[in-house]
């Protein structure tokens, strides 16, 4: 895998529900002004290994993909109003995982990998993996 | 020391300078939607140990004192718009370590030991440390 | 996943074999005065992501379950003597996450998911994967 | 520094107290069967660096009398019971850094250098310094 | 998993082609005085739990194995140079995944085990696995 | 502070003594083809905190600082051949720390503040502090 990390800041909040029931379930992650994470993003692929190199894929390839589609437009950011795979979704990181994988998953094909898996860890008590 | 955890969003914004200064000193850490972090909190105290329960002062009394004088004012919250121990100053994370520090020295007197140093990890690359 | 940690005390011993016997298979594993560890307990999930709320389960769930059923049990504990779900088990890290997991599943599976992993790091270099 | 890791069994007890002051005082930490962790110990020493060899002491020197004189005495062990430098003493974290000061301070003069902090880390949240 | 470290040079190289073809390649990865890494080796194995010792094999065993056939040859060692089992491969992280598994999945089936996993971490942010 | 890394070949060599000599004083360290680590390293500064911006300096100023000076010249080389400011010196972590204290004092002053402390962690356990 290959990890990368960037700063954020996010809300979760459904905009059906009123402010009462988003504060019942998302008790005060649905606080109105924002909180933030220090966000570790790891990118695993599988594939073969070329004998001539010995890499599945050059570390640094997948590292430029990783912060050209992701990091460039996450990284100091406000995830509910300004990162624009993000939008019209709850900002968990149930669904940031799954909207990362889709932003990586072809550019990861076309350098010749396969993505395996994407794993967000918000703080370093809770993580999430999403495997396509 | 005792240590402990907290999320929160802010940016780094002087209101006497244009947009215009606060990018260029600030650069994307001036972000108009705030970005957040995990900060950790390092409070160290020290005194003299009691003989009769091999203390300086009992971690859980310094972690009630941490708990309800920083972690419930600061928690999920946005520094620049919601913490009242940073009004009116630059959300840096040295004006957060002076400003805890200013929080905590009496109380922790109180209990009976001296504040000795107030670090905050920003990142695992960013780090503050005051001792008064 | 979500992690959680406990401090219990320990020794591997089995009643059917002598202490020389003992000692021979542990080693100093089976000093008679126990000896002790910050467990570090990570249990992993699954299942789908709910549109209302962005979660395959609420992580405050699953804390709660994990904080009922397990640390409120063994937290500050000897596990030779104190923790039920390990009466006339070999107190190994092994027979500890899978007597963890028959705590687990069930009340995870109540609360809408299903259990994925139990894992237990005993100390930085020695873990325990369980995937039932 | 140098660094190094034990695993041992405590509990904190005043025996000039009864149970329920005991309780009161050091709450789960009483509990009569013990508990444990996997304590880290940080040694720094300070001195000259040697022209010839470009060390303060040969780290592998420092780990040796680490190694001997503490955690050959104290790991596996149970701290209450069966740790001599910790005989009659309280088991906090407190009281097991000034004995390994005591333990360390004259072999580490012998060795050409001067000790210069002790540090315990009994879990990654409490940490203990001591500077003779 | 039981883990295990070690300390060693080397240099991303591949002799059929010229340095400049080397340089576009692998970077600063192909100077020619070799650089070095921590290098963190994780080796999980998996099977049945006797009912005897609560292991699946005694991790005592393990480390014994992963020193014998590993640390042994690779520690303080130039890979490109000096390791024996990494003859006329590249030096990467890949390529020692898979080597690292060769030599360790007979010397683990004999102690009753089957090797799962072979994990090398390079940096922090850089990590392999391989899975047989 | 301020933490940076990079990966770097060394071996430790008194070139006024024979092989043996340096053999028995650093033992697996005086290898003749090198081996190598993943150093972190830690710069402290201190200072007054700027009114008009929060901080002591710019932590972007002080990390093109050590990026410039010394991560530029030292990462991915070997510290006994190439790096320019260890020339004639053994390659210990306490010499590194001073070398690199000294390429840094001085651009550190012209920035605005000074220099309080250079730590560099050869690995988790080995580390070396220098104060000037």
């Amino acid at each position: 895998f290959r990890k990368e990390s960037f700063n954020a800041a996010h809300r979760l909040f459904n905009p059906g529900w009123d402010q009462a029931t988003n504060d019942r379930v998302f008790g005060k992650c649905a606080f109105p002004n924002y909180h933030g994470h220090n966000y570790d993003l790891f990118v695993t692929i599988r594939g073969e290994i070329s004998e001539e190199h010995g890499f599945i894929m050059n570390i640094s390839t997948l590292r430029d993909i990783i912060i050209e589609k992701i990091i460039s437009r996450i990284d100091h950011k406000n995830i509910n109003l300004e990162v624009d795979f993000m939008k019209g979704k709850i900002a968990t990181t149930e669904n940031l995982a799954i909207a990362i994988w889709n932003e990586l998953r072809e550019p990861v094909l076309k350098a010749g990998a396969q993505l395996h898996c994407v794993r967000i860890e918000e703080t370093e008590n809770n993580s999430i993996e999403y495997y396509g």
